[in-house]
């Protein structure tokens, strides 16, 4: 099956600078990008007028909170947790769970992303949920072990790893979670480390959110977040997926500069808690790699990684009073190329590139808000939104098309969503 | 004529919780509003699945700008200015002008503005673009007085005045345009209040915006830009639009605690030209009244107005490091009640009351990204963006419907602004 798109605007997140042409897709790759390729196709998709591009990645998503999306917003961090999102997410279902995550993935394919890092309970429903809608993911159980049934979700962690890694054509990849320094103790963080490392799977964790974080581990362990975490060994062999990563002095940000993974922004759900910037500047200064997430919608309300892309940019500029930090491009190539390496999916996405797997996205510029076309990159970064993305293809297969829906029957989904939602919260 | 929105969730902005209802528009004003109203009327516009709420109101803007987005980004203010803005300005016809307009005036429109604050040159030609696109605007002829022409210019500003204030069926008001403390010498300043409070013509000027304006007013005077301009008497007698008043310190606002008029906060161009966060929590605590603009497309990028509320909520938050600082509803009535009240115009529009003017949108909830409705509030400050309008009205006559503009050629406008664009920028 061969897909040919005609006469976007490329934008390949490589070196070149945009340029007018083709691509063609094989199966689920890209077989050709070129100025003009006239090879024959099954399928011919018109792509004047539009921007081609890797599809986004958001590296950090809790998809089943898309359920909760506006349910408690504008509260302190302990209301949120406490008083509503814990008592709504008790009474979620596995079968919530399919739906809140297919809620997610709908927002996500009509907004430009292809690919993500989830962590969750109910993981076999998630991974149901990504199998159907044709999304590319990085699946984990996220474990705690503050109560007594840690060896029941290691056990799912591990079923999770063993079922689904390489699953759905590939799509799915796996990691282990364990969810953060003030909730994992050092015994069984070393241990899973160590399992990582044995058997050469990625961890995902929380790093440094907040200041309260940083406080009560000062007080257990007389350690920062991330000093906690380099001594545990995490940094040596694992290949690790930090979300946030806040509140991270100079001397944390050394401990980080020799890991495999890097660091996912997620500056929408930073500002919205109130929780502060993020030295990703600093931090891509010294080499590591940063990508950019969006939170779980619990928090974020928006899985729109357009917003992400323009918040990492401002937030730098902010905090260095100097316009010229963190240029849109630096920001686009982190919600791509940056955020694939975090998902360890960087040699087949993240890029559009002969042989790599073909996850792009098509956006329309023939609009008031995206003319005149000066500088593309700077439409895209500080203009462009999701409801501008008018094709989203994952995998070769296209999941979007004209802004609609494909593999996700869009009525039949928010009459589940609106139901469940309901039930859920009800009371709270 | 008559027209009659049926069905909606009408959220007014005043105290009431969104209920589901019927707006009836009689010629240019709102003539009831209803849980059912059987009045007849000879349009039937369905509003099941909208919210609608006022238009919203962009509180300061440089509208031709546009033509230039994205073609000066990430650069230093002073290079942006000097190297970029300036020499492309001078080559700006008043035919470049208007067609700069008209780009604005559809991005606005297709986002959900209605009306608008304009501070620029040549504005006749912005009036008339204002006349035929039917938005709502309160324009300004810009003053600077650093050259020998100052004179020149304020006739210009005079003719405005006289010739377009009640223009276009009343849509059309005018402000006097003393630029800024730092382009302004306080004889002809003094001058200008003077005219204001004579002839009761509010003033639009910009107000601390960077740190160097800061510094160099200091030098020139031994004050803050806002004692400067306090000691010109300027907050006494006048209706004043202060744009940005970033940097103001605790003294500096209790100068502006009697002031008639307000603040608009621009946050997204304060953020992406790093300028910093301005106070508007403090001040609104002070009772001084806040509102919302994007500053010119040159620097801001965009005109989504649904941006700044987010931005402005965002970046309270982050300062106070409290998630409970400035919730939803805060920054959604600063974008239409405050820059109403910045205008001097919200005893017409900014909420949706009887009797008021019909300008008024409907947000299409019907999307994943604004589902399920817990809160509506949330949704449409931290999700929906412009795209999510798909009905603007302005004075009972409908602008835009299902995402079609009525009243500008969308495919004549782009390829004028293509055009103009590139002569404009070539060589620079």
């Amino acid at each position: 099956m061969k897909t040919l798109i005609k006469g976007s605007t490329i934008l390949t997140m490589g070196n070149e600078e945009p340029y007018i042409g083709d691509i063609l897709i094989d199966g689920d790759r890209i077989a050709d990008i070129q100025s003009i390729i006239s090879t024959g196709a099954d399928v011919i998709i018109h792509g004047g007028g539009m921007a081609a591009m890797p599809g986004l990645i958001n590296a950090h998503q809790h998809t089943p909170m898309s359920l909760l999306r506006g349910f408690s917003d504008d509260l302190k961090l302990m209301d949120w947790l406490n008083q509503k999102m814990l008592p709504a997410e008790a009474r979620m279902t596995p079968e919530d769970i399919y739906w809140g995550a297919k809620l997610a993935m709908a927002e996500m394919i009509k907004s430009g992303t292809t690919a993500f890092a989830d962590m969750y309970i109910h993981m076999n429903e998630i991974a149901a949920a990504v199998e159907e809608a044709g999304m590319r993911a990085s699946l984990t159980r996220g474990l705690t072990f503050l109560e007594n049934d840690g060896g029941r979700r290691m056990s799912e962690a591990l079923d999770l790893v063993r079922h689904w890694s390489g699953a759905a054509e590939g799509r799915i990849t796996t990691m282990l979670g364990p969810h953060s320094p003030y909730t994992v103790p050092p015994q069984p963080f070393r241990e899973l480390i160590e399992l990582a490392e044995q058997e050469d799977i990625p961890l995902h964790t929380h790093l440094a959110e907040t200041k309260e974080e940083v406080i009560q581990i000062r007080e257990k362990y007389n350690q920062t977040p991330t000093e906690y975490l380099y001594h545990l060994g995490l940094f040596e062999q694992a290949h690790v997926l930090l979300a946030h990563s806040v509140h991270l002095n100079r001397r944390d940000i050394g401990y980080l500069k020799s890991m495999r993974g890097g660091v996912s922004h997620n500056p929408v759900s930073n500002l919205k808690l109130g929780c502060g910037i993020a030295p990703i500047k600093d931090m891509a200064d010294q080499g590591i790699t940063i990508g950019l997430g969006t939170d779980g919608a619990g928090s974020a309300t928006t899985l729109d990684m357009f917003e992400e892309i323009r918040a990492a940019t401002w937030l730098q500029k902010l905090d260095y009073g100097d316009p010229t930090k963190l240029p849109a491009m630096d920001a686009l190539r982190m919600a791509t190329a940056g955020s694939a390496q975090l998902l360890r999916i960087a040699h087949e996405v993240g890029t559009l590139e002969i042989g790599k797997k073909a996850d792009i996205i098509l956006i329309d510029m023939r609009k008031p808000h995206l003319q005149p076309i000066h500088n593309l990159h700077s439409l895209l970064a500080y203009c462009a939104n999701g409801a501008d993305v008018d094709t989203t293809i994952v995998n070769g297969k296209v999941l979007m098309q004209g802004r609609q829906l494909l593999t996700i029957d869009e009525d039949e989904l928010l009459e589940q969503v609106s139901l469940r939602s309901k039930r859920i919260v009800e009371g709270i």
